[in-house]
């Protein structure tokens, strides 16, 4: 192994891959799959500034797939884990893409970060955070960057 | 010792209250005694989306600083530390108060996430995003919640 860490940052790589794919097919389970059951989010819409629970995150989910039609995209850039022991932090870039009902195509890049924990031998999502910047002057929420 | 790792904990613990005293004494020195030199840091505002080095990061504090008259205001509040072998991750509410040079008040609270790593015996920031949440029905930056 390259380093110490190595067999654990491949399986939280696949973790992320997970969630991915489980984003693009829209399936929840496999959503939950994911998360440590008493993760705390602060995810990219609001409010509320957080919520606490597995259950309360894929809500915000239900409530995303809901705006969307089918196929959705999810990309992933520059992905960095750092691992000790049973804890792990990573970020990365990440744009969550498709057809709104009235036709608009969105798809914002989004700053990830996300704090792991190894359960029994399995890496779950325990924490993130999602957001784009805000433009104090404007009070606006800049959608439109790119990494 | 409760845990394994409460003396890590409380070493994180103090970090966290070394940045915030060097935040309110507008003190970049002590803010960059607590940043690793290759932080990647996802900020409250933007653009960019991210800045890469400690360095970088500081001239946010500085732009920050120059909108405010002293004295400032940093609270933390539900700060929650997680810890394995020589990284960490921990979130909290933070908001930074002051008089801006028109006289406004302004102290959002924000969400943040830091990914911490222990070089040489001694805790660092490496990673952090700070972010409020967006309304995309209208565009705006969530500047009112409450935590």
């Amino acid at each position: 192994m390259a380093t110490p860490h190595a067999a654990d940052e491949a399986s939280i790589r696949q973790l992320i891959d997970k969630m991915a794919e489980a984003i693009r097919a829209m399936d929840l389970e496999g959503l939950k799959a994911c998360f440590a059951p008493d993760m705390v989010s602060f995810d990219v819409g609001g409010p509320p500034l957080q919520t606490v629970g597995a259950e309360a995150k894929l809500k915000n989910w239900e409530t995303a797939f809901m705006v969307f039609q089918p196929p959705l995209g999810y990309e992933i850039r520059d992905l960095t884990i750092t691992v000790g022991g049973n804890v792990a932090f990573g970020h990365s870039f990440n744009r969550l893409t498709g057809t709104m009902e009235n036709g608009d195509q969105i798809g914002p890049w989004v700053r990830y970060t996300a704090g792991f924990r190894k359960i029994d031998g399995n890496w779950f999502i325990a924490h993130d955070q999602v957001s784009v910047p805000a433009d104090f002057g404007s009070g606006t929420a800049l959608l439109n960057l790119e990494p």
